[in-house]
């Protein structure tokens, strides 16, 4: 039996990811793809636009075979902990032969050399990423000059490989991250990558077949559905549409409220105890809040040249969400819905799984999973609210079974 | 100099609230009337329908010489601790020599005599109080009834001006507690009393020139404005009628998901350290959270024969504002607007208080003002999404000044 994992979002689901399921099956020849996939919330910092049992559905429908759940802590963390929280996961079911992910290079050769690089922090790489840090970069843009200055020591007839433009892909950086998990997990897992045909991730374009996912979102939230048909495969459509006509795709501003409860509530101290929240920006926070307008508005004002967008997302959603600092992993690993034909999958995982797999919260000791399922019962109350529908309990959602 | 005290929540201002304030002027002579008002929460256990500083500016505009704030914790008190938070405050200003109230009654006698038996727990009337409870009643019916059997036990030949009708009248009530509280502080402010001339407190009857605050409430919150004129005086139409353009009243439902998500994160034992919120109702409302759909929606569901509905308003209310059972009570008072010519009347004030008279927030010491700042810059935070306009700081606020 060969196993292929992918690590994903699907936010929401498109043309391109069901490429890059049909490419990954091809190339590992997997009888299996088993799906990570963020929950309620992404990495971006903010709600998924759909809940993730519709997201789930959608990519079973789409070729995958089992879809397990990442933890909050991990889907709105940095790239370097998201991985580190999604292939933990994949190592965990104790099945899985290749990790798949999708870039925008196509090869995985630059990826091991890299990873290699991060893992060994050699002092060329370290003294550059401090001097870049100091002078205020970013974090990831410190992190990128130290690691080209860093290759091309190691390759010196190879440096012009590792463009500006390789190490600003997404994709890449997140492929990186998880070969030096895979490594770091000593994991027997072996990555490939399936090249990107068209778009960039952020790009907005949507007159191919392949459009980006922050592409899609717009149209979405704009209502301009007719584009649709032709960026997402043909039998998730009437569940997009159905989302359309119930009002129920979420974004970070309707949350505005709940962000400004939270931030009166806490000093700039207090607020540093949730993950990944800086003091700088702490003190931006609750200085500016006379401010305050919405979520997405704050998360603007707050920015500065030493911190992205989507770090400050992430950190104003973990004070929301009350995710503080200390580890908190699961003790199991969360189905959110199968194929009925991939049972010998798992079969397979229930003899070889470090994790329990569970599909019924309601069989399962919550004790570990309790910040994941206020989370959740959070994004199901705020869609409830928002679209005047009866909020359901993360308890009692079952799981997604597709019949083959 | 004469000053006379009125307590009040103006929730909205209307035509009997102006000719309460004509007539206590005339039966005590007043030179002057101070108002204690609620602030942005009222004793419904709910947020006021209008911010208090234009509900200051509507008193002042009809008759009101100074307007002073109660609290955030007595204003969504029990009777008796709104009494008493309210009595204290005209009672720490040292130059207050009456206290009007409206009451169903018109004649101060039995008030006095029905505090008295209150303040001193007469046996039959304790004895009756825990027969009742334990039969289920709640505790505003059972001290009802056993004040009804005490009273006719002390005064025999007039048990019949003790009826129910009586006790049961909220400004009655309310006449009650403010006299207990009076007593309880040794003042010497005289109590008096208006009486109301027309419709019930919570009628929704609007064919008089006198309807209740509650029906006034429902013509506002339906938009039927064009009764209002005949309701409400006719130098707060003009205010009332912003509001209405800018759809900026405010009810209990504006506060749903921040009921819903402070709920969410807390376990039954967690509620009962609120102000005010017993064990069983804190066991029901986590219990019943998965049938959560609104704030109303969700009192009305946890309402049963033993506690009323204003009470489960009030402890719901003081969970989303961290209301706690410790006593908060602010070093100063706070003023919400004067008109000029009580310019002696804040000189008098100035000399005699125990408490210092604060007009500007930026100018204080907040700490211990810092539940009722959260209270309200919540309450603009909600307005401000709600309506989505600029939110406005508490501490920015200008004091209301009307000149004569």
């Amino acid at each position: 039996m060969t196993v292929t994992g992918i690590i994903a979002e699907y936010n929401p689901f498109h043309n391109g990811h069901a490429y890059q399921m049909e490419q990954a099956r091809k190339m590992t020849g997997a009888d299996y793809l088993v799906i990570v996939m963020s929950g309620d919330y992404v990495q971006r910092g903010t709600p998924a636009i759909i809940e993730k049992h519709l997201r789930a559905k959608m990519a079973l429908n789409c070729g995958a075979d089992l879809v397990l759940e990442l933890p909050v802590r991990y889907a709105t963390s940095s790239a370097r902990d998201f991985a580190k929280g999604a292939v933990s996961i994949l190592n965990d079911l104790g099945v899985v032969d290749y990790l798949c992910f999708g870039s925008e290079h196509g090869s995985i050769s630059p990826f091991l050399e890299i990873a290699d690089i991060v893992n060994k922090e050699p002092n060329c790489y370290k003294t550059i990423l401090k001097e870049e840090q100091k002078k205020g970069c970013s974090y990831p843009a410190a992190h990128q000059k130290a690691l080209q200055r860093a290759y091309a020591f190691t390759y010196p007839n190879r440096e012009s490989d590792l463009s500006t433009e390789f190490l600003c892909a997404p994709n890449n950086i997140l492929g990186i991250e998880y070969i030096r998990a895979l490594k770091e997990l000593n994991s027997s897992i072996i990555p490939c990558t399936v090249h990107r045909t068209s778009n960039n991730y952020h790009s907005i374009e949507t007159d191919s077949k392949y459009a980006s996912a922050t592409a899609i979102r717009r149209l979405l939230l704009e209502k301009k559905s007719k584009h649709l048909k032709d960026l997402v495969p043909h039998n998730t459509l009437t569940d997009l549409m159905d989302c359309l006509k119930n009002n129920s795709f979420m974004t970070e501003d309707d949350y505005s409220l709940l962000l400004k409860y939270s931030l009166l509530q806490h000093t700039a101290d207090q607020l540093t105890s949730y993950l990944d929240f800086p003091k700088s920006l702490a003190n931006r926070a609750v200085g500016s809040l006379s401010d305050f307008q919405s979520f997405s508005q704050f998360s603007a004002l707050l920015k500065t040249r030493d911190i992205t967008r989507t770090r400050i997302n992430r950190s104003l959603l973990h004070a929301i969400l009350n995710i503080d600092q200390r580890e908190h992993t699961p003790s199991f690993l969360r189905m959110l819905g199968f194929r009925r034909d991939a049972v010998p999958l798992l079969t397979a995982i229930k003899k070889s799984s470090r994790r329990p797999l569970v599909g019924k919260l309601a069989d399962s000791p919550l004790e570990t999973y309790y910040e994941d399922l206020f989370a959740s019962n959070l994004y199901h109350s705020v869609a409830a609210i928002k679209s005047c529908q009866a909020t359901c309990d993360e308890r009692s959602i079952p799981l997604v079974i597709i019949n083959s």
